[in-house]
Order: structure tokens, then sequence, then C-alpha cells
């Protein structure tokens, strides 16, 4: 029997474990990223385990998150990252460099290399054959530290790509229709691995389009092969040499299949208010639009905005429309300054904002109130956008462009517009935004620590009895926008948890935080996929100071459930999902013996107010048993 | 005896009043334009005063201060901006297209006209040959709702231009000179015309730089002559049309003047924390600087930015410094992206984020704490960058650009660099970014206000005697800016009096606005130059919605006054000023038959809690003596 191309990357970096779906493994992690809104705390925690310099091939901290700078605290961030980088061998891409996905797939990603960042968009690395994983910002701290990471070795599923697809559909609507086929938990505990002729049509950034948004599938990470698309990508980037071909056995075996019909797809969106509520554009109809926002780690690519710029050339944004693009990388800004097709772009009346996040993670652009936005993000989560009553729909950016001319949702298509090819082009290199930490002598390297960064939280040993109060009972889906909003008025608070803490799962209950601090000791009943969406630790960091000590879900999102792992919280699955409509707020609940239950598939949580007894899974490795005892991580490492 | 150009333009403007200094006059004015923070307000007020179509030639509503949209509120106030601007037959330019001020020059402005502009930089206008005036947003809603404006004739300083710039010494320091000598009050009630053959080598943009600034020496505006060069700005923006040759008579006689050799000037930086601070860049020394901003609308015109480009290409900006530039317009952009000059300034490693005000008005882009920033804007006052303990420096474009690259404040003719010609460039007219309200049913188009858009606060009739507290004894040079904070945080609310008012006077005093609410009739201490600097009119509005009756002031700055007077608040002048000094918070003051009292030219306020009678100088002119007795401005007018 053959063997999967994920396999395949996993085996040549497997360290600990047998490498079987299920099974805990630990493998090597040749590269590292981190961004700057969850890099802050994972510099603090690579400072707290007193490392010189860090054990990976290649690790570079990149600042694309906090770039609009309201106040001293951005910043000061990026002067900590930038001093902690170099202190530790870490390279340092200066903030209006871009974004850290499509920057990293320019510059560093190579095919058959692992990649763990603190971004749950780091699978966009998949595109040129990589395995990408997106981690919370401890493991990925670790992984720097010792250059390995631990995790349930996943299922693979294979997609198989049929056919090309038409103009005006793009890798995009490949994406949207795969998460309206297996919905946002469909890839949860998987591995989505794309295979067939149509994977020969796809470019790299199409790949990376895909992959990154696989993030919004649960999965572990998606990949494709390294072929003649990924050499041509390479050579433009001027790193040929970083080619290898890589590709699945042809009879390779996976756990599921899908078939994807590429000439079959239509243009599709996202509509309000999850990533898999999809449906064509066509069906949808020609809604009137107020903002249309083209960027993101999902489709900033340079091909992305040529099509962009080639749809505005010679056009109007409609009077209605406030179009604004955000650009991906420097090199594809200065690329497009160079070309003419930028000009292309202003002249229509588009607007240009910073190489960075942006709009994406609500840091800016927000619409107005009321708003029907259409975006080529990734994430459509309600409120995102800073405005808590917009309806966001994520689009492809042709679908994007043609629908900020017309002033309502367009499909190329239909409208019969035409639609210039694109090809590829060559890029000079270029590392003028970068800080390189050769050459200094570390040691003597000061960390600046500004007055808005604050020490992390740190649990303690697991105690014989763990008795705590309920204090929320959450529906599905929870998402860890919800446990820890993340917009423009709280990402500068990314490096101070105490003062995030306060407006944790403020958005979906405004008296949390008031609660658990009453309450001392607390626990969290969830639903379906509890803690989906971003990779941000800080939606454990913010219930841990808050003296969260255990949440039992129907099921967790896999990132989710190792950063609650890491910071010593447990999270418990319940054997019989009905059982979680039986809590009420204010429970009074108890885990007995707890050091002796972790050690147990299964664990049995008390309800001292209603006086029943619930048995819940808890699944834990070794490793994670060892991190619970020792009241998580760094714990867990200092003690190694 | 000859006429200034100054009085010439005033005099074909003249509605009522006679043209001599310190006379009240009335004066037509032909254009209007308005900024968004601003802007909501003068709006307000100009549906208060319940009239059709505006009176003016032209009048533009640009979006250029709240475009980071970090929330619902900016885009609403865009959207009830472009409503209104429709419904009234105003222009509407959209957010990204650019600064009011370079978009006012490169579009509409015309030599002979007069411009009034609720933005105190209004007097850019002045490059081109206008008489372009900043004012509080009533003045420039009724100037919109009436066509006319009045103000008392200034006397006028001739400021002859004597050589030649040297390379690496621009425009900039030229104004930095000018108000090193005559500080920052020094142009109160003046206007300042320039002349002599230094004139000559100044282009339009040029011209823009030292106008613009001119609102730093108090001035009511300056005036360049309309020349050859304004002739040939005119064809490159396609409007050669629009130019009319106009100068000083000869023999014109002058109230001051000042002499500035060009020659001898070197480059010159105004240093915290104030414009008129000013020392040359050499006696400053190699400071070490953590950021540049380049921009803003003193200094990003395409001939700026080009010179910035020059000096950047094929340089990397040094690792220590954040260099972020924010382009005047998006034409300018656009010929840029097309020329190579935005690929030069991309690649060094330099930040291009939006074309608007943005790190001038503190809108994005603080530094870190305790950060040396260089800027090319026009004001350096405390905390204004967003960061309180940062130390603002203004520079040239030039010093800016070279700076950034050696990572120290650098004087760049004692540096050596070459420094490349710059020359004009033809513009293709583009109004993508316009609406237009022609042709539009202006009575049916629905204005739109969002939640956070909320009723201005009014004022009553002067009530026979005005009895207030103490609330605030306050210094020298108190800016708006102390009196209404703007920053990234307060900006988004510049439409809600209510929240605003909250944070009155807050970055120098805590407790003024719960002082206020709990006096009820409040009334201010000023020192001299009170209410210099930016003209919002908020600075009115919060302490009138906080019950402010009186101000009694050593002196006022030209504009605040007449907010004030705008507003129904009286503002008063010390006869003795060494009166200030004997005030206490929390006393008592009455001003017995107010209404009566007001007629006369000097006003007497009784301290009550100190048994003391005060004298104060009211000079209030027919027109304001109305407005105060009928609580303000809009009561007045809505009399007529």
């Amino acid at each position: 029997m053959g063997k999967t191309l994920a396999y395949k990357i996993l085996e040549n970096h497997i360290v600990e474990g047998k490498l079987s779906p299920g099974e805990e493994i630990t493998i090597r992690i040749d590269q590292t990223l981190t961004q700057d809104s969850t890099g802050t705390m994972v510099y603090l925690q690579l400072e707290a385990m007193e490392i010189d310099k860090v054990k990976t091939e290649l690790s570079v901290a990149y600042i694309d998150h906090n770039t609009l700078q309201t106040g001293f605290e951005n910043a000061d961030d990026h002067e900590f990252i930038k001093s902690v980088a170099k202190r530790h061998g870490v390279l340092f891409s200066k903030p209006g460099n871009g974004i850290c996905h499509q920057l990293h797939l320019e510059n560093y990603g190579k095919p058959g290399k692992t990649l763990l960042g603190s971004d749950s968009h780091t699978p966009t690395g998949g595109g040129l054959g990589m395995i990408a994983i997106g981690a919370g910002g401890l493991d990925v701290a670790v992984a720097m530290a010792k250059g390995t990471y631990s995790l349930t070795a996943p299922k693979v599923v294979k997609v198989e790509l049929k056919g090309t697809l038409k103009p005006w559909v793009s890798a995009k609507d490949v994406i949207l229709y795969v998460l309206q086929q297996l919905t946002v938990k469909g890839g949860v505990g998987k591995i989505i691995e794309y295979t067939g002729e149509g994977v020969k049509s796809l470019s790299v950034t199409d790949r990376a389009t895909i992959t990154n948004m696989g993030a919004e599938l649960g999965a572990t990470t998606s990949v494709f092969p390294s072929d003649e698309n990924t050499l041509e990508y390479l050579k433009c980037q001027g790193r040929e040499e970083d080619y290898t071909p890589l590709s699945a056995d042809e009879d390779a075996a996976y756990d599921e299949e899908l078939i994807v019909d590429l000439d079959s797809l239509t243009p599709l969106a996202a509509m309000p208010h999850s990533p898999d509520n999809v449906d064509s554009v066509k069906n949808i109809g020609e809604i009137k639009i107020d903002q249309v926002a083209i960027g993101s780690c999902t489709n900033s690519s340079y091909t992305d905005l040529m099509k962009v710029a080639a749809i505005l050339k010679g056009k109007k944004v409609h009077p209605d429309v406030s179009l604004v693009i955000s650009p991906g990388s420097s090199k594809i800004l200065a690329k497009m300054a160079e070309n003419g097709a930028l000009a292309d772009i202003i002249s229509s009346g588009a607007r240009i904002i910073e190489n960075a996040c942006g709009p994406c993670i609500g840091m800016g652009q927000s619409p107005k109130s009321g708003a029907v936005s259409l975006r080529t993000f990734n994430r459509n989560f309600k409120g995102r956008s800073g405005t808590l009553d917009a309806d966001v729909y994520l689009v492809s950016p042709e679908t994007a462009a043609v629908s900020a001319i017309k002033g309502v949702l367009t499909d190329g298509m239909i409208s019969g517009e035409s639609l210039p090819e694109i090809s590829n082009t060559e890029f000079t290199p270029n590392d003028n935004f970068i800080v390189y930490p050769k050459g200094c002598d570390t040691e003597n390297t000061e960390v600046v620590m500004g007055p808005n960064i604050k020490p992390f939280p740190r649990n303690s040993d697991l105690p014989e009895n763990v008795e705590a109060k309920v204090v929320l009972h959450a529906g599905d889906n929870i998402t860890t926008d919800d446990i820890m909003p993340s917009d423009s008025r709280l990402l500068p608070y990314r490096s101070n948890i105490p003062y995030l803490s306060n407006y944790c799962f403020e958005k979906i209950d405004g008296g949390f935080s008031q609660r658990c601090k009453e309450a001392g000791q607390c626990v969290i009943i969830g639903g379906d996929n509890y803690g989906q969406g971003s990779s941000r630790e800080h939606a454990a960091l913010a219930p841990l100071y808050l003296g969260v000590k255990f949440v039992i879900a129907k099921s967790f999102a896999r990132i989710h459930r190792s950063n609650l792992i890491n910071s010593g919280i447990l999270p418990l699955v319940f054997k019989n999902s009905a059982d979680y409509d039986t809590f009420d707020l204010g429970d009074q609940l108890i885990i007995e013996n707890a050091p002796s239950q972790v050690k147990n598939d299964t664990i049995e949580v008390k309800n001292i107010t209603k006086g029943k007894v619930y048995s819940t899974k808890s699944n834990f490795s070794d490793l994670e048993i060892n991190m619970i005892l020792k009241g998580g991580k760094i714990n867990a490492i200092k003690e190694d």
C-alpha cells in the first residue's frame, strides 16, 4: 500500500511515536513563524525557558497584525519582538513588509519541510508542499526551544480535483465549495491532501489560498504536491534551489475522500456569519453592497491583485462602495508599482492601505452600521469586522472586484465581462524589511519591554480535588473570537493578560469576567467544536488568569484543546452529549482524586449542587498528562 | 499708496464693513471645504439652518481624518456626510482620495478666490494666491448657507524672500525660520504676505507648505502672488484656464516687515513640543531616531515625495527606524506608481499607509514609548502623536528621508549626499473618488445618521446675571488639543458631543469634566494665546455642553475666540494681566446686567468669593454681540 504525501513528510520528521492516526507523535520542526499579536506571548514564553539560540533551521518573527499603532502599545510590542528575536537568532520582519503567510511563501517556505506557526492560517505553506501547522504560541515557543512538536497523528482526507476552473471561478471558490461539503468542523483531526489532474491547473498561490482556508475546516493542515508549478513559483522568487518534487504514491490509501469537479464550479460566497454557510453568487442574488475589502493571507498574492487590477482598469468604483485593498507583501506592492497595475487600481477610486492583515482581523476599515461587506478574507464571524451588525460575505478577488464596480454582488460569469489572463512574474529578492540576528552578540542584546508588556499567567500543580463553579453555559461552535475578542480596541493589549481578561467572553456574556472573579475557581460548559477559529492562546490564558480550571464540552477544536492543556486547564468531553443540557450557571462541580483520574480515559465529574455524576472522556496522551499534572507546558518543560 | 495682494483680494469680496485693520468686515466666500472630523458638526449645523442648496461657487466635503475605521463610527460619519453633501449640492471626496488641502490645491483652488475651510490648515490655498482661511465649523456652515463670512480685517505682514534656497534646504525650513522669528502667536490678527525675488524660486507646492504652516503662527492666513509658477502648476493639473496673475502693488504699504535670506538658511527642526521651538539640525546634533513619518497637508506633494523617493532609491531604511509615508493624494500616488518612484520607496523598506492625515493627527503610527520621531508635519504638541512621552521633531522631507537611512537626525548639507533635481509633472485629471451632487433630487435625498451621530448642543439667550464657578486655571498657549483632545480613541466621536465632553481637558486636568457637572455653570481662567492650534469647534462645543459660560484669558487665538462666541460663550480678556494670578479654583464669579454690559468695551466681572471686581475687555463687534445675546450663531441666524 502506497503512502500519502502528508505521511511521507511526517515520516521524514518523526522523532517519537508511531505514525498512525490517533497516535501521539513528536516531529522535528524545521521552521517556525510568529506574528505579533500572538508573538509577544510566544517570546515571553521563550524567554521563560531560558534558552540561547533557537533549535530550528529557520525562525521568523513577522509583524502584520497590530500595525495601526493607535497608541504606544503596538510599537512597544514591535520593539520587544525585534530585540528578543535578535537575542535568540530569529529573523525579524518589520511592519510594512506584509502578511506573514504571504511572506513566508515568497521567501522561506520549502517543499517537504515542516513549519509550525503561531497563527491558525500557517497551513498556507501547504501550497508549497510543506506540512505547515498552526499552533498555540507556547507550542511554537517550545518548537523554537527544542526543535520539536507533539501532536495526535491525523487522518488524511483525499480531495481529488478534476478538470479545470472556468474564467471568473478561482481557488477561493474551490475552498468555499469544500467548506460547504465538509463544514467548519469537517477537518478536525485530519490533513486535507489535494490530488488529481486539476492540481496542475492551480498555481502555488492558488493552492495556498486553498490550504490557507483549510484552517476553516478545523483541519490540522492541508497539503498540495510539489511539482512543475512549485518549481516555477520558486524560480520567480529567485529560489529555484529550494525545489524538491513531492507527491503521494499512486496507490496511497486515504481515510476519506472527496471529489471536486472544477469544471462545474461557479462563483461562490460564504454568507453571514460562518465560512461554511456557502451558496452560489447567482443564488444569493444582486444584493446592494457598501464595502469591498480585498487582501488578507487568503487572497493577497500577486496574481490575485493583478486580476483585481485588470478588472478595475479604466473603470470607476461605484459611488456607494468603499473599496479597500491591503496588499500581501512589499514585493508584490513594489512590483505592481513598477508595472502600472497599482496605478490602475488607485485611479479607479480604490483605497490602498498598508501591507498587513488589517480589516481581516478587524484592525481598521470597519464598515458602516448594518453594512453589507464583501471580503476576500477567510472568516466572517459576527462582529469580526468591528461592526456588530454588518453582514460579511467571503468571496474571490474576481467577484469582489467586479462587484465593487457594479455596486451589487455580481457573478462575473453571468455579467459577461472579459477577464484577462494573468501569469506569474519574476521578483527581485529584497530583504530591506528584514533585521537579521546574525553577527550579533545575543547575550548582550537587551530585551526591550514597554510598560504594556506584562508577565503571562502560570498555573500550578494539579491539586487532589478540583472544585469549581459553572460560570458559562456556551453553545456550539464557540470561536476563540468569542472567548477572547480580538478587535481594534483589544488587539493592542495582547501582551497584557490582566487587562485583556476583563473582556473575556464579552461579546456573548458581558458578566463573565466579573462572575469568574467572584467564583474564584471556575468551569465552562461548552457545545460542539468549542474553541474553533484563530489559534490565539489568549483564549486559554485569559480564562487561566480568571481561574478557569476545566472546560467540559461536546467536542473541542484541535488548537484550542492544546492551548488549554498547555495552560494546565482540563478539556473534558461529555461521554453522553445530552448531559450538556443538565447544567446551570452556578452549579458547583468537583473532580476528586484529580491527579490519579487524569491518567484514565474517563474522568468523573460530580455536580455537587445537583447531586449528579458525569462521565467525561479525557483521552490525554502521556505528554498531556504530564503537562496537566505540572500545571502547564512551561512548568513541565522547565522540569525536564 | 499701493495695495497689498491680500487687501486686493479682500476688496474684491467685500460685502459689508470698512476694509481697514481692526474693523469688522463681511466678505463673500467663493469656496468652502470641510474635512470629516469637523465636517459632521458642520453639516449638522447646516441642516439646522434649513437651507436648500449651498450659496458658494463650490463646496467640497473631504474625508481624510477618520479613515482608520476601527469601529462603525467612522464609516457612519462618511455616509452621513456623503448623503448630506448630495442633498445640499456639495461635492463629496471619498476616503482614500487624499488630504483635503492637497486635493483642493490640485483640483479646485483658484488664484484670487476666497476659501473658507473647517480646518486650521486651510491657508494652504494661499500658495495659489487665494485668501484661504481656516474657521470654526459653524462659520463654514454659515458660509455655505449665506455665501459670506465675517471677520476682523487683519493687518498685513510683508515677508520678503531674498536669494534662493540651497540644496537640502526647502520650503519647510523657510516656514520653520519664520516661526522661530515670529513665534506661535506672532501672526494673530495678521495676514502673512510673501514677496521678493525669492518667491520665483518656489513652486506652488513649496509655497503651499509655507502658507499651510502659517497656521502655526496664529495668522488669519498667508498668501503668495500668482505668477508663472502658478500657471505652470495649474497647467500640470490640466487647469490652465483657472490662472489669473496676481501680485501686490510695487509700493504697497505693510503693517510689519520681515526679511528672509533664503541663501543663508540651513536645514532646521522644530524641537519638542512647539512648532516655534526651532534650531538648526546641525546644532541639535545626530540624535538617535526611532521613527520617521513623511506626509500630512504640509509636506505630501508630488515634488516632496519624489525627493524622498530619490533619496531612498537603492538605499535601506535603518533597521532601528520605522519609516512611514502617507501620500497626499490618489493622483500623486498613482503617478508615483507609474513612474517607478513608489517602487523605489517601498523597496527601501518604507511603510506606505493610506492617503490621509493619519499620524499627523495621531490617527495611527504612534511611536514606541519614549521614542524620538521625526515628522514632516505641522504640529509637535506633546501627546499629539498618541505617545505621551515621545519627542517629536518637525523637519523637511529631505531631512526626514536622509535621517531614516542614517538612523540619526542628519543634516543633508553636511552629509554631502547628492540630491537630484525634481521637476513638476503633468497629471491626468481623474474624478473617480468624487461623488457629484448634480442631477440628484436634493429634496428626496435621505440624510443617513448612524447611532453615534448626536445633535449638537445649543445655548440659550444671555440671562440678566451670569453666575459661574471657576473650574480651571490654565496656563499660557493652551491648545485646542488640550481643551478637546483629538487622538485615535476620541476622533471617532466627533459627532457625539455628550460622549466627547467626558474627555474635555483630560490631558491637563482629569477632573475637569466631573467638576463642571458638579458646578453646573462654569468659567475657565486662561493665560496667553488661549485656544491656539486646530480650528476644531469641539473645543467650544464640549465646554458649552459642560456648562461653561465664559472664559477670561490674557489673550485668545483667533479661531477659538470665534468658536466660543458662535457657541454663545463669552471670551473676555483681562485688562490687567496680573489679575490672572488672583483666581482660585472654586471662586464664584458673576457678570451682572450681562445683556447690557456686553454692548460695552469693558465688562465687569465680580468675584463673589473673593469680593473683588475685575475689568475685562470684550471688544465684541455688533454681529458678535447679537450672537452672544441670542446664545450663539445658529440661534442668531435662524432669527434673521
